[in-house]
């Protein structure tokens, strides 16, 4: 088992008895960071500060993403540069992305080393080949903002904590004349020769270092500055170009590997080099900036003006202990873990993009002023439209108006005026279908939230949805769907526009603009031009009005479709479920048919070359580890059959979401696995966003406060709820019966109470009635 | 003949007659851009402005640096892009140097075209294979700020004209539905494959494009931003990417070379395509800006607010006019070809490197904010320390001031903590010796230069003369000399650093700071440690003290020399004259020694291997293509024979500089060559910039005035002056009898009259008492 640092008291909840809450409870000791880094998780098990410019993060290899002039599937395990298996570490490096099933980054990697220097990393297999490390893993823990682990081979104790734009180490040495910090430009994440678009090192003094790099990968031109300084004089230092330079002018006057203080080039390792007492720390802070060395330097002085680590790690985790306190949950303590390390996960990505003055780097690559809000980036908008977002709208709502101004500036600075598709450091990489930073900035405006112009949120989803060079949007116009001449995608595209178009309309009817809102539901309304009576399945359809054949409604890569079938993404309506269910024959035929779909088998060959989709992940043919099918436990409220859905969240929180650093069935893909289940255990989930409700599902924690920004809390209160005792009786809200099929967001916002009565038995006669489902019509 | 634009009206000067002055006379007429553009003087024949950013200028050939592996020395011939004898152009770039020996540039190529879109430039030989077009020589013209030639291919009139920032282009087309500007990214000067790091086009709407391009060249990393308009909106555009992009992220959503408005990559091409009527003109104006895309587009509002070509050309011809009026010459027809040709081409390097708001890239490559400067870039110091800066000191001193604090800002900003060696576009490139930023600034200085804080510009000077791991100084100071085994061109080395000194000497005192004066007086005396009184020369000397073998005096390429070999070396003691005079055995000798050099027969053998020196560019063993013995000539003043001096320097200039594109005999390096030709004929150079004298020679005008800053006028008169009279009869300062061999600079910022009245016979007494030497003693 793998270490993490809580030790679980149980007395403790003796005394205050289990449901009860305590106010000064650490909520940081329930987060594993290491939850989700092995295999399919695709999270980091580093330091870092809630939505943090910073990851400070081990990486486990450096795998490089072209092998012998081919694509190396190894590369997509290393995501997050970290596998929890592993068993040496290459060194730390300053960015990470949490989750994603593509990555990048790992800038600036730091690793101390002993003896004689190494500028290259070594294997895996073989450490003693490089820098590289072996370690045992039970020296290696982690918690919110500290990592700590003992590299074997250099017998060197390593610690990283951070702040917002500050990575700090701090490296414990043996007695030796030859101690040394790597600082390796030519590590990174999905990795290849030729990513390193040019790189510099600056030795400003015997204690600061500053530089950049800028790289070539899935941010296509990624700027990043660093300011490094050291706790003791830098003895001496050197550094290694390993490429072949064809050309550098005339000025070779200098041995630029020895003690030279402006390296440049595209392929730079240095080393500092210290002699150290026993049990000497030498300390590295490392601060970043995506502006200028002057900006990584003056967020360095801004953040951590001292070297005391501990105050830092301290300082950090007091934050995260403020984030997570915005929800109080009350369960059994190993829900606990699940819960916070999910919460934990739902807080590190989009990440703060912007220097401590303001400055950041905008879409034009200019350099911007964040004029009266905190620019974020990393917006994987095709996940976390669905989950991640809406909690952010509901938990966070300042950082999520700060996010939403910046996709805003994103849009004032993207030549094509549309918001991101998604979008990092200054970058649009077009990844995944949609455009869905509408619903998510349609979802939080309609549901009140402040500091953002409404109306120019409008111009920009207007200005998005209407952009017809993107992605089939011109034929979606013409032909009421994305035909399959325009794209091999065109099915699931038009099942999101249409969805994102619905969104549009809510924003649209809140800012009293019928007109648009009228033409957004009719748009909303276009995912029937694919849906084919005759076999009951969205399907790919020519110019021409012909189905694409042949069809297979399980196969993933089916034309029309990209990360899920046609089975499953033909249940993509959340804008209209109960058009989708008279669509799929009512409600019993279609109660039956969500009913076969967590039950069915599905053959071997539906896995091969899927790297997203795994049998721990599926359930039948449902498959929690991709995105598009997050909703649909939660459609059986629209069938009269919620005690299914109820059943069907609870078996999901219970076998997808597991304790273990290979619990996450897939991607936490920033953040929205987590979100999913945070919404989940409370007892409901935004199906559709923009519609101002969430679809009531079944509460697996005994109670839960949401500490809210307006200073109300609401709280949600289980009675009888045990692990069979799964299903709804009855529920209040304020005290009053409830019989819906959902919560609506402002009965949340005002503060109040959400008592649900759990039963071992379902409750067949609660919420079947259609007025008790959610926006039952598309109005 | 090569055509320029102006047509000598004799009959003007019928009317004034010869030697008088109009105040109103059009002074660009006299220049002829085109000297200089044949073989070895690097000038271009392009539009720009008084030092300005942009340097708009055709290009005749883009010679590959690297040709099949190998260094190709035909790109030496390119350094300014140009060869006048050459029959097509390839295009029209911003960015040139004036007269270097090695070069770079050539930013952000354009080129008009008609028909197919062709991406390729096509060869020197065959145009038909690219975009590039053969022209006629006579529809060649140029002027200051403007330059037009016809493009046969495309039947196209190409028109440049240029502000401080902004290239201006007007190309008059013939009807054609398939006009285009190329915009080619890969074009460079110096080029080599690999030298684009990055490169963008950002296509804003359908008249303004920006983007930028970062090269590795001789500027270790170039960063250059540009915004381009158009008079006509693009009908339709398309770019290629000539590389083979390993790795793209996943964002292939559109075809990115078609309409796709933000290109990025390492080889870059673009089309705009436009239909044109007969004799339409498509206008682009592009600013430069080495800050942002946002830099430029300042820039591009800020001084080209309009479409007016002519507008622009007539404004800067008039800001020429006013620059080259700072010296009113008359002169012969010629003469003023020759004279206002070499101040033109004084007034283009250093260029000003700043965004009309005064942002700038520094050398920490941070972006500066010049506060109460204007900043310059391009310091060819090792070149222009000796006649350029005194000049612009002299005429410019307000750009001088500029200069030297750009310097200053160099220095805060230089990791090392030492002023330029050869610096430009934010970046040091080493190239070749010296720390002679030291003697310009020191020059200035001690001649009462306002707007320099004095006490920081000796610390400046005091930092770079002791920094320890640059160039052999360590050893410098240890040993007194620059040690072969330390450098082999420490002879030569050795030699400046103790001139350099004296200059610190000077400065020092005339801060009171009579201990660093006395200090640096002693060091200016190190030249003695190399001069080998057995064979009468200087030599190289190892660290044990023994000459090094075998030595030949004559030998460019011999141990302890660069650009320039030891006859011409030993006599660079331009600090101490007299001393070196003794230590050559006096007055006699010293003077015969002299006369050996002008006559003596120098061996083949001797021009192999040698770019700069050409049997044009030597009078005997004296090169005058070559810096070192600019001073040379001047050096009987103090051996008691200043007629022959005066013969020399009439001599040289009359063979050295000629009215035609071959006419300059070595690289004009950034105005050096030019700037000795101006002092030179103004009847005297500053031997020893620092020493606040100027050696007086011959001058070869009917009469000078130099209109100063401080609104006083400093007049040259000749009296007698004939292409024969070319010795000094007698010199008046103020009337007064005038019987030093020196100027002093006092003497001319306080205004006044110097009159040379001069005969065909020398006079043999004028000079030759001691005290008529110029600073006989270094004290």
């Amino acid at each position: 088992m793998r270490s993490i640092i809580f030790a679980i008291s149980s007395c403790f909840f003796l005394v205050l008895g289990r449901g009860a809450f305590a106010q000064d409870t650490d909520l940081t000791k329930y987060v594993d960071p290491f939850i989700g880094t092995e295999e399919m998780g695709h999270t980091f098990p580093g330091a870092c500060a809630p939505f943090g410019m910073v990851q400070l993060s081990p990486d486990t290899d450096s795998v490089q993403f072209i092998h012998e002039g081919k694509y190396n599937k190894e590369v997509y395990r290393y995501c997050a540069g970290y596998q929890y298996q592993d068993k040496s570490i290459v060194g730390f490096s300053h960015t990470h992305l949490s989750g994603t099933g593509h990555s990048d980054l790992g800038d600036f990697l730091i690793m101390p080393t002993v003896g004689k220097v190494n500028y290259n990393p070594g294997t895996i297999e073989n450490t003693s080949k490089g820098y590289r490390s072996l370690f045992r893993k039970e020296t290696e823990k982690a918690e919110p903002g500290y990592y700590t682990v003992e590299l074997d081979d250099y017998k060197v104790k390593a610690e990283l904590t951070a702040t917002q734009r500050v990575g700090f180490h701090q490296y414990t040495f043996p007695a030796t004349d030859n101690a040394h910090i790597i600082l390796d430009l030519t590590h990174g994440i999905y990795n290849y020769d030729g990513k390193v678009l040019w790189s510099t090192i600056r030795v400003e003094n015997d204690t600061l270092v500053t530089g950049y790099r800028i790289t070539r990968g899935w941010a296509r031109s990624n700027y990043q500055y660093f300011a490094m300084t050291f706790s003791k004089p830098i003895k001496n230092y050197g550094c290694r170009n390993n490429e072949k330079v064809v050309y550098n002018g005339f000025w070779r006057k200098f041995d630029e590997t020895d003690n030279f203080p402006e390296m440049a080039g595209k392929a730079l390792t240095a080393n500092f080099d210290f002699s150290t007492k026993e049990n000497e720390k030498i300390k590295v802070k490392f601060a970043l900036s995506a502006v200028s060395t002057e900006g990584a330097l003056k967020n360095l002085k801004a953040e951590v003006p001292h070297f005391d680590f501990d105050k830092v790690r301290k300082a950090t985790k007091a934050e995260w202990q403020k984030q997570l306190n915005r929800v109080q949950v009350a369960a059994s303590e190993e829900k606990k873990v699940t819960f916070y390390t999910s919460l934990y996960h739902s807080f590190i990505n989009p990440v703060e993009y912007m220097d401590v003055d303001g400055k950041y780097r905008g879409l034009d690559h200019n350099i911007h002023q964040a004029d009266g809000f905190t620019n974020y980036t990393v917006f994987s908008l095709w996940d976390t439209y669905r989950a991640q977002h809406p909690l952010l709208s509901l938990i966070q709502p300042k950082r999520s108006a700060d996010m939403i101004n910046s996709m805003l500036a994103h849009y004032d600075q993207s030549v094509h005026k549309i918001l991101p598709i998604w979008s990092h450091f200054g970058n649009e990489n077009w990844c995944m279908i949609g455009y869905h930073a509408v619903p998510v900035i349609a979802d939080a405006l309609v549901n009140g939230l402040e500091g953002v112009d409404k109306e120019r949120a409008l111009e920009a989803c207007l200005s998005s949805a209407n952009y017809k060079k993107y992605d089939g949007i011109g034929d979606y116009l013409s032909y009421g769907y994305v035909p399959h001449e325009t794209s091999r995608v065109g099915a699931s595209i038009t099942l999101e526009y249409s969805y994102d178009d619905y969104t549009i309309a809510q924003l649209a009817k809140a800012l009293g603009k019928d007109a648009i809102a009228k033409e957004y539901i009719q748009r909303s309304e276009n995912w029937r031009n694919l849906f084919d009576d005759k076999t009951g399945y969205v399907r790919a359809k020519s110019k021409a009005g012909e189905w694409v054949s042949p069809f297979d409604p399980l196969d993933t890569h089916a034309a029309g479709f990209i990360e899920g079938n046609s089975w499953n993404y033909s249940l993509y309506v959340p804008q209209n479920v109960s058009g989708l269910v008279s669509k799929m024959g009512g409600e019993k035929r279609f109660s039956n048919h969500l009913d076969s779909l967590f039950t069915m088998h599905i053959p071997d060959k539906y896995f091969e070359h899927n790297e997203d989709i795994t049998r721990e992940g599926i359930m039948g043919g449902y498959v929690h580890g991709n995105e598009p099918s997050h909703h649909v436990a939660y459609m059986y409220n629209w069938a009269g059959k919620p005690w299914k859905t109820q059943e069907r969240i609870n078996q999901i929180m219970k076998t997808k979401y597991l304790n273990k650093p290979d619990g996450l069935c897939g991607n936490d893909d920033c953040g929205q696995m987590s979100a999913w289940y945070i919404f989940s255990s409370l007892g409901f989930y935004p199906v559709c966003p923009g519609s101002g409700q969430y679809a009531i599902g079944a509460p697996s924690v005994d109670q839960a406060i949401l500490n809210l920004e307006n200073g109300k809390q609401f709280i949600i209160k289980t009675k009888n709820y045990s692990s069979k005792n799964i299903y709804i009786k009855s529920v209040k809200l304020n005290g009053k019966k409830w019989d819906k099929n959902y919560v609506n967001h402002t009965d949340i916002v005002n503060g109040g109470e959400l008592l649900f009565e759990m039963s071992s038995r379902p409750n067949k006669k609660r919420g079947i009635s259609k007025d008790s489902y959610p926006y039952s019509t598309t109005k």
